[in-house]
């Protein structure tokens, strides 16, 4: 499914600023230099009203996609839950931005922003030419999308891609409670904090770029830490493999510039765990910070 | 997606007959009393040949779905993996059965059994309505379909929902190992063959029939291992809920008698895991051994 020609506007909400950028008819893209506060204090009206000063000085488009961390009601598009934007919990962000800008109902498009990270990443970045594929964000905590039959898989309720709270360590086996309320996540195993935790308790640098610098500079703990929360974070890739018989895994998010030597352990459980699918292959994603608004600006195109 | 109108004809290969049926354009379905037998010592031709005379059995039809266990290749349609049905591995049904009955290429249209369960299920037994769920087979091992989006979700490699071999417990924290060739498999857990080995080690019966009865009956160690084998069975479901936010389940399968002693530990275990998404709903399959070919039947009619 490729998005209608047009010029497409995507725009990334983050908890700090929102990004954005366009694409063009001939598929070339660009981030704006320039972003916009995400500034909430005021309530969500005068937040949305700088939205769309902002979306306008973009110029003319076919159509916006609108990216941000939380769940989207699918049937109405309201922003369901949100930790990081609460204010605009409530919202049905597409219709006011649509009557601010003097846009035709439905022109304006809301996802949730790893899902949308993922739509970005098959379309100009990672994921070119695959049908299916997962991606993982390692962050703070562990997110990501699913492409599904080449289409962006949302779930019944938005909340699809949990990835980070698939449970790889049962409580009753010694999983570590988590933040979800669950325990044995693959979170508690593996997202950025995580891992400054394990590197704390093993006696390392919780500073990650020095943990990584040090692995890779020669065999030792640092080398082993970062192998054996590969291996966990292959249990939790394994059950994509399992359930949905995915095998192209992109990884993103702060924590990823550590794949190279998280992988050794990724391909060592997903072996042992494997069962007549093909190896997995897991690359680190191509678009960086543009995958989100990227992903909204597809959003922006695809057929109503 | 509903199949356009027309008569339709499904065929279920199973390891000893096959079953058949057809779908009315009224909608309207009857499941044949005649079965053929699932006789491959001569090799795929004969059988093929019997086939489809049985198939011409049924007078004209717009088109007809085959349904058997084992993986067919996205691609080619070619039967890749069969573990009951080795000789006909490598055949390309669809042709071979078109050729044979002077059909139009495309006629006939194959695909995994437990997938076209979950399609006939969701097309005329208990998914009526839904646009994504989870089929579970519970037999000598455990098996299943995914809806998604209303569409039957087949994996990259036609080997989606191998629901059985979701790690629950990890070799390293004590998992079994499977036959798969990893540990700790939900079939380890909670499959009638591993039923009936924990029922054994606890010194109960390893009828399973018998176990239920008293378990029914009362209170007791009987009722006490099927609740606890709901709740491995239920650390299964949790992935599903997590990874695709789908919360529809349906169980079928020669096992799925036991819905009723099994339910309370599922839905416990669920609901530990819970995070976000409403409470799963967990109902038996309605249509038993039709689902198979109804739901190639709905496939013959799926747009090409």
């Amino acid at each position: 499914m490729s998005p209608q020609s047009g010029r497409w506007l995507g725009l990334d909400i983050g908890g700090t600023t929102v990004k954005a950028g366009v694409v063009e008819p001939d598929g070339s893209w660009e981030r704006s230099p320039e972003v916009l506060p995400t500034e909430l204090a005021g309530g969500p009206a005068p937040f949305l009203d700088a939205l769309a000063d902002f979306a306008r000085g973009f110029g003319a488009v076919n159509g916006i996609g609108i990216g941000c961390p939380g769940v989207f009601d699918p049937a109405t598009g309201a922003l369901r839950a949100s930790a990081n934007l609460q204010p605009l919990v409530g919202s049905i962000l597409g219709p006011e931005l649509e009557q601010r800008l003097g846009l035709p109902k439905g022109s304006v498009r809301v996802g949730n922003d790893a899902n949308l990270a993922a739509y970005g990443e098959q379309w100009k970045g990672a994921g070119v030419g695959l049908d299916d594929l997962c991606l993982v964000t390692l962050g703070t905590g562990i997110g990501g999308g699913l492409i599904l039959d080449g289409r962006l898989y949302g779930g019944t309720h938005g909340m699809a891609c949990e990835i980070g709270h698939l449970v790889v360590v049962p409580r009753e086996q010694g999983g570590l409670p988590c933040g979800c309320g669950s325990a044995g996540c693959l979170e508690t195993f593996a997202s950025a904090t995580h891992a400054r935790r394990r590197a704390r308790e093993a006696g390392l640098t919780d500073d990650l770029e020095e943990l990584c610098a040090r692995g890779r500079a020669a065999e030792g703990p640092e080398r082993a830490l970062l192998h054996a929360i590969g291996r966990d974070l292959g249990r939790g890739l394994s059950y994509v493999v399992s359930l949905l018989d995915v095998t192209d895994f992109i990884v993103g998010g702060g924590f990823s510039g550590a794949l190279d030597l998280l992988l050794p352990g990724i391909m060592e459980t997903m072996e042992a765990r494997r069962y007549g699918t093909p190896e997995p292959r897991v690359v680190r994603a191509a678009l960086g910070e543009d995958a989100g608004w990227i992903g909204a600006a597809r959003l922006a195109g695809d057929p109503a």
